[in-house]
């Protein structure tokens, strides 16, 4: 086996209580990597299509990758995969922290969750030993109690906890996966299904190293990136994290608001990072051998009672809670983030579900009646801390929103669906298709809907992949508002890039090029790889991924994006903006074609026999 | 510009007697590289379609790449390409020597030759320089004089020359061009192109060298290179050449004989390596700055009286005048591939042509009376002697058999088309489809038709490419006779690799693999180029010629194999082995579907975008 991975797969099985161990060959790693692409690999694999995703029959699985847990800046992380409970497709999400390298020192690369267990339980994985352990006791607690209960009852230190909150308890179909109390990966329901297993939390302490290949090289570019990001210490992620993005995001129309019916957000300088490190900040933390530390941890008194346990708003959440709630009430965002990570709820989709029923209830399609008196106006920070609890609770009209905007504007009717911001049932980030229709594309193509961790920016071409293609001469100067087969072009290089840190598995904001990743990946595993193999890796990871959701009878319809961002913008820069349907259609089509799948959208033999991976069309 | 580049193509305007310099930027030369890269490019790009090949609107390239004259084992090469005289489609030819590096010396990196001169002209290009020179004198003699005289004409040392021999002034349809004698750019016809342009040969001399970005790196990998060829002086390549293949081919039944009816041949023993080595071999040389020495020279005595001047035969010709007319007299063969570099004309189609006739005349399809009395039969030595003489005249029977066994064929009528082994017009070098049906494959999908310089053996998967692909996981050992996708994959990514080499341009024979390739492209560029990069050169590549003979009007139909080979062998160890056609219809359709093309074999528009040449769309 190559160096940086343990070479053993843990699975566990619920339903019997039993535990065993995988050791795929070296050409296994090779040719998924890890992360994402051990994900795609064993969903595809080993579900066979039409399983209820809340039902035993799914499957979890939690990926490292080969850097994962090498001691540099970006390796603390790792992928959280299942079918998903908010698209019935293919889902997964990614997550930083401790736990994801403590995972690894424990032995193992991944482990696969299948079936249900009778009553709550918790898994402890201590070097190599396995403990599926009672946790009725934890059931309905929040994720910081319940990580300081299992590190009272383990004993000793260094025990790295992942768990689901409540809303994975009550298997709310947004629900995450929380690493180490703070790290949350948000995306597709992953802890609605750890939920559904009756599985609460892993808890991981092992004492192993990641052997590496060439220390020196390791080691090298370890210190140069530690150089490089001292060197900025008191500028951007470090000074400010992802929220430093959110003013000139608001100058570009990009700061989705009261239901991204606006790209601008009047109340921007209340919630932008100046306020939030000025009035709440208590310090920066962040993930596992990284000194960007792009986390914040905030505090605040009465009535809210922040602690800084639960970190802070990071852009998505400010976002989120925020502007597109039309909420500019800093202190109320960050308790607003608390119960969230308490509850174990993403902040995307619950923000984006509240303005949801925000805009249903200013448009009378819900009322005072839904809502059990609540005034559910845009701006109401009150209404929207209330139903977070009632989400996470299932209570009231919580059950209803916990559903995510696609089922319960479907549940509504009246014309609701027309405020339900989603792609393929999974809602939409804080990134504004008419201000980044590049991005836009991303959602519509994208196996997990509208996803902004694989996708890149339309204005943000000038870094990493596209330094590389424009050095290529291949690499235009695209206007970020043009749909065109060149911007198509780069949105399938930058994301292929994006699967490959995904696979890897590697942070996308510490600063690293494409050739230096070639030359750790090297220098962790003795391997001769290159950026081509890596990018084949990336396409085997997409193709997976999209053979997932044909087989559960997606089909081109759903490579689509909400009619809002099809409307013209009313006001700000990009009044009487919209993406244009024709161009969309073509772009999807054109995209379609780059990638090897034919115009229904369905991969090619010829593609995945070019990939290596013909055993997908049987899948 | 980048180092490793002049940064200027010369154009030559033979009909107006004017020369003038193009400028590319970089973007160009990263995007085309050079050689075939190059050639590809300004052939789509600058003829309109349906030329007459041999009309003054064909176009005549010349083109080194970054590597050309780079003091390194296997740089002394460049490519020469027009519209085909024989394939009616896009040609190309791959040539050592001397010239090329001298060329790159004197200032260009490439030579686009238009229109035709009045009568008989030479180039002189000396650092800068270009003369269009009286070449009258020289009309009708033999290579081997004209470099003499040229060099004595226009005096002092060092002058290299390229030129076309008698061959290439009558328009033969294989003729080829040859560099310093005994090197030639020997398949598509690119010596009647040049022949009928009444251009001679191009003089060239220059005093600079090729500035390198990093000269440490390229010396190092030099030194390394020239360290591994030393320490294996006395085997392989520089022992025997090309020809120490021979005996093993016959062996896996691949050495094509008596016009491919049979892969084994009795005399093998008579024109082996061994017996070269023994009889006639006078000493070894080789290209520029390559210790590998892998070309024999011969010499012979009455009645034949070769001298060392012209070389002598490698496998190639071994092969096409030897086996495959069924004659094991080496001394003749030596006679003949001399005649063949006094000629300017291609020893692989000569001989092919040659069996071709003999076969018709065996089976009564042409008669004495067609050949003026010789008796035809396969291994008549004398005859295969004289035939060789009649082509390069254009005399007697020389006269059909100079337009290339497609045309004759069609010509004689009777069934003789059977007997014409050619691809797109283009004869089968000594390679067999039955024995390899990968290469076969290759054959058929190849933008020259019937050609080994860009597609790779099904015996050799365990070298370069294979290597790589093996440690990914992707590599599956096929057998030899298997025509797989996976098969079908191999071919393709040995190919890109082969046209990587044709763009760089750098020798398929000198043992280098991939990754010191882009240390070394980078060493000499300063680019930060890898293995991605060059493998989208190469699909350009192959995608622009692929255009250009879709602009010509083949088709799908044209994507095939001669008969003979989806006939069953008869004897030997492969005895009832054929290509199926079957298996081959689906090997292409895999191929097509595996490097972007529809089903009717046409580049789709995505496949174009996503390698930024839309504009061959249009073109």
């Amino acid at each position: 086996m190559a160096n940086g991975y343990n070479g053993k797969i843990l699975r566990v099985d619920l339903s019997r209580g039993t535990t065993s161990v995988d050791e795929p060959d070296e050409n296994f790693y090779r040719q998924y990597l890890g992360g994402s692409g051990f994900i795609n690999y064993f969903l595809l694999k080993e579900l066979k299509g039409g399983e209820d995703p809340l039902g035993p029959e799914n499957k979890l699985v939690f990926a490292t990758g080969p850097v994962t847990g090498v001691p540099i800046a970006g390796s603390g992380r790792n992928n959280v995969g299942a079918k998903s409970p908010l698209t019935n497709g293919h889902g997964s999400a990614d997550v930083g922290g401790f736990w994801s390298a403590e995972l690894k020192f424990a032995g193992y690369d991944a482990i696969i969750v299948d079936g249900k267990a009778k009553s709550p339980v918790y898994l402890w994985i201590e070097d190599g030993n396995v403990e599926i352990k009672d946790a009725q006791h934890l059931w309905g607690k929040t994720t910081g109690d319940v990580q300081k209960l299992i590190q009272k009852e383990l004993g000793g230190g260094g025990i790295r906890v992942c768990q689901i909150g409540m809303g994975g308890e009550n298997q709310v179909r947004y629900a995450c996966v929380i690493n180490d109390i703070n790290h949350a990966a948000g995306r597709s329901g992953m802890g609605a299904v750890m939920g559904s297993k009756n599985l609460r939390a892993i808890a991981v302490r092992g004492h192993q190293k990641v052997e590496l290949a060439d220390a020196k090289v390791v080691n090298s570019l370890a210190k140069a990136l530690r150089d490089a990001i001292a060197a900025r210490r008191d500028t951007g992620m470090s000074k400010n994290g992802t929220l430093g993005g959110l003013v000139g995001f608001n100058t570009i129309s990009n700061l989705p608001t009261r239901n991204f019916k606006y790209g601008q957000f009047e109340g921007v300088d209340k919630i932008s990072a100046d306020a939030l490190n000025e009035k709440v900040l208590v310090r920066r933390s962040g993930c596992y051998a990284c000194p960007l530390r792009c986390k914040p941890e905030v505090a605040v008194g009465e009535p809210y009672n922040v602690v800084p346990l639960y970190g802070g708003p990071e852009y998505e959440t400010m976002g989120a809670l925020g502007s597109n709630c039309g909420i500019d009430n800093l202190e109320a965002i960050c308790k607003a983030n608390q119960q969230c990570g308490a509850y174990g709820i993403d902040t995307i989709a619950t923000g984006v579900t509240i303005a949801f029923a925000m805009e249903c209830f200013e448009n009378g399609i819900l009322t005072q009646k839904d809502t059990g008196g609540m005034k559910l106006n845009f701006g109401n920070a009150e209404a929207m801390l209330q139903l977070v609890e009632m989400i996470a609770r299932k209570e009231g009209i919580g059950e209803l929103l916990a559903e995510g905007t696609a089922r319960a504007a479907k549940e509504i009717g009246k014309g609701a669906e027309e405020f339900a911001i989603h792609v393929k049932g999974q809602e939409v980030p804080m990134h504004e298709p008419r201000s980044k229709p590049g991005l836009g594309l991303g959602y519509t193509v994208s196996p997990t809907g509208a996803d902004h961790c694989h996708n890149i920016h339309d204005h943000m071409y000038s870094t990493r992949v596209s330094e590389r293609m424009k050095a290529m001469g291949i690499f235009e100067a695209v206007p970020p508002q043009e749909l065109s087969a060149t911007k198509v072009k780069l949105v399938i290089n930058g994301s292929l890039w994006q699967h490959a840190l995904n696979c890897l598995v590697f942070c996308m904001f510490v600063p690293f090029t494409s050739d230096k990743m070639v030359d750790l990946v090297n220098g962790i595993t003795g391997w001769n790889t290159d950026y081509w193999e890596l990018m084949k890796v990336s396409e085997r990871c997409i193709t997976m991924a999209r053979a997932f959701n044909v087989r559960e009878g997606m089909t081109k319809a759903d490579d689509w994006l909400p009619k809002r961002f099809l409307t013209p913008f009313d006001s700000g820069p990009l009044k009487g903006v919209a993406i244009k349907e024709e161009e969309l259609a073509q772009a999807r089509d054109t995209y379609y074609g780059m990638v090897g799948w034919d115009n229904d959208g369905k991969p090619t033999l010829e593609k995945l026999q070019e990939l290596g991976i013909e055993w997908v069309a049987e899948a």
